[in-house]
């Protein structure tokens, strides 16, 4: 739509979607898929179970907490003094329930409500909370995290997770793109041909969302193109998140498109203690995130040995809030389009709007 | 939501839901999802083929004919005298486009409109149409059929599909139960009991559509519950259709629930040609339709032996002309609700309203 449309519908709508997106954490369906997760919630249990002595007599805020899970492993696995766990939606009806059901009510209180408008006896020391979404930022439940900070952790205090980053591969996509483009060449012995544009309209114009990647696909190793410093982070910096990649291809191949996932560290309260890493990408245990897959146009001949740099940008829609635009511009060993525009390239995907 | 809720919201909306439904079609998604259903496909193909010679000078209408593929099949397979491709979504733009592509325009004429305003140059002696929804009936798009039908078949005429089963079978659902209701039992050794009522409404009052059925979890042979004449069925037939079942349990086992799918048939235009099948169950190639999964609430043990005896019906929902509500109402050994409940059951699965 056009920027008049879109002032026109955030003036009715809500820029937020707040009532779809709580009201989608109000059913069971995701909490579901996060918990069935098994590398992310024992990634969660790891960091909790790993820092037990430290949190000792700790205050932890366990922000949108959703079943209270986490907020449960560290009233199991740990002796802080107490837990906050805040949730929006109406899930927190039941984590109440749960919270009792489990035994963790002397430690555990939660709130129902959202993070911006909280009201907490006291600071915490550990503010924990599973924010990421797809390509790490839909959906921009961090910014909630920031505003957290901001007013609840003590000087001093840890966010859990610490850091992420997001990385990027060139990489091939053949039965995706035979599935979705090739297949109107000759359906049935028939030309629909004519379908092609609408098909790239339709299926390569947005990122594929649950992709999962071969690591035989990866063109090259990948690179972790923005990196978060959790501490550091300002919620303005979301506006817009700028990153370089430079690829050197390990394979000759066909260059459809580039994958993006994320990895979160988690910092340990001992001094010199080990990180905790989950990492979403094809080398580790599938997660509910998948991958995300950002198709170009046309495939692209590449050779092993050559060059893949350009840049990526991450735009945070003005109006939507909890979408953004991830624009993507790269060149093939250096070119620049006046010498041959298949080897240069620029496409902006947006998700969803 | 209410009666009350139901008729204001049909006041304010549109009770076929007629732009989001032709909406839907007006992308390639759910036309690439039925082109890329061989079975689905090919069987068109081979009713026109093993007809080709009867359809000679034949006047043919393809009713909801998406991108046209059964037209050009008639055009290029047969030499009928007219093929009129009706499609009222937007589809119908690009329709006419591939018909050229492939050099079918002296034969199929594209029309876009829906099959209730339509108007044509002469009546049809084939009308064929791929109708079918999850569960036979859902979606209604039968009802354009019969309307098209008793207005443009003539006299004698034939129908492709000439007839539909429903069929039902008892059956296993273990790992689905697993996932949806066991999962809650001790996830990391925590008790989420509480969320269990929650997870019946939520995953086991609707039926699951796209479900695969492995024969091994047929407790029973199938039984069809439901067999439409398209000659003879009318649009008020659809407000309710009812059917009955009888199974005999080949082994034990975990009664979790029926499932569902369908088959039509396609009469040959010559007296005593061979009848088409295209059939959705689990011992056919599997189709985009899949099948369809009705849970109860609690899985009851049967014993090979045993039997499950009731009846099936299928409620059209008279505001949301779209959708129905189907019933299942059964016994094991003819106990009645008095002997033993656990033996006796009904249950109404809202698609989707
Ligand atoms: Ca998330
Ligand atoms: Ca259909």
């Amino acid at each position: 739509g056009t920027a008049d449309e879109e002032e026109d519908a955030a003036s009715i709508e809500d820029p937020w979607q707040d009532e779809e997106y709580y009201g989608s954490y109000g059913t069971l369906k995701l909490h579901l898929e996060m918990l069935s997760d098994r590398s992310r919630t024992e990634t969660y249990r790891r960091v909790i179970l790993s820092n037990s002595a430290s949190l000792r007599n700790k205050v932890v805020m366990d922000l949108g907490c959703g079943t209270g899970i986490i907020s449960m492993f560290c009233a199991q696995l740990a002796k802080p003094s107490a837990v906050y766990a805040v949730e929006a939606s109406s899930m927190a009806d039941y984590t109440g329930q749960l919270v009792k059901q489990n035994g963790c009510e002397d430690v555990v209180t939660v709130m129902k409500g959202r993070a911006e408008e909280l009201e907490l006896p006291q600071q915490v020391d550990v503010l924990v909370s599973e924010w990421m979404g797809n390509c790490l930022l839909f959906e921009f439940m961090v910014e909630s995290v920031l505003v957290a900070r901001d007013r609840w952790l003590k000087d001093g205090g840890v966010l859990w997770p610490s850091s992420a980053a997001l990385t990027l591969v060139p990489c091939q996509a053949s039965s995706y793109y035979a599935e979705k483009m090739s297949f109107w060449e000759r359906p049935y012995g028939l030309d629909f041909t004519p379908l092609q544009p609408l098909a790239q309209q339709e299926f390569f114009n947005k990122p594929k969302f649950s992709h999962i990647i071969d690591p035989d696909d990866c063109l090259s190793a990948p690179c972790d193109v923005i990196n978060m410093d959790m501490y550091a982070l300002q919620v303005n910096d979301l506006e817009e998140m700028k990153g370089e990649f430079h690829f050197s291809m390990e394979k000759s191949g066909l260059f459809h498109g580039f994958t993006a996932w994320f990895s979160v560290h988690f910092e340990s309260l001992e001094t010199g203690g080990a990180t905790v890493e989950l990492n979403t990408g094809p080398n580790s245990e599938p997660t509910h995130w998948k991958q995300t897959l950002f198709m170009l146009d046309e495939p692209v001949s590449v050779f092993s040995g050559d060059s893949i740099a350009g840049t990526i940008a991450l735009r945070r829609n003005p109006v939507w809030r909890r979408h953004m635009t991830v624009t993507l511009q790269w060149n093939i060993n250096g070119q620049t389009e006046a010498a041959d525009s298949s080897q240069v390239g620029r496409k902006s995907f947006p998700m969803w709007r």
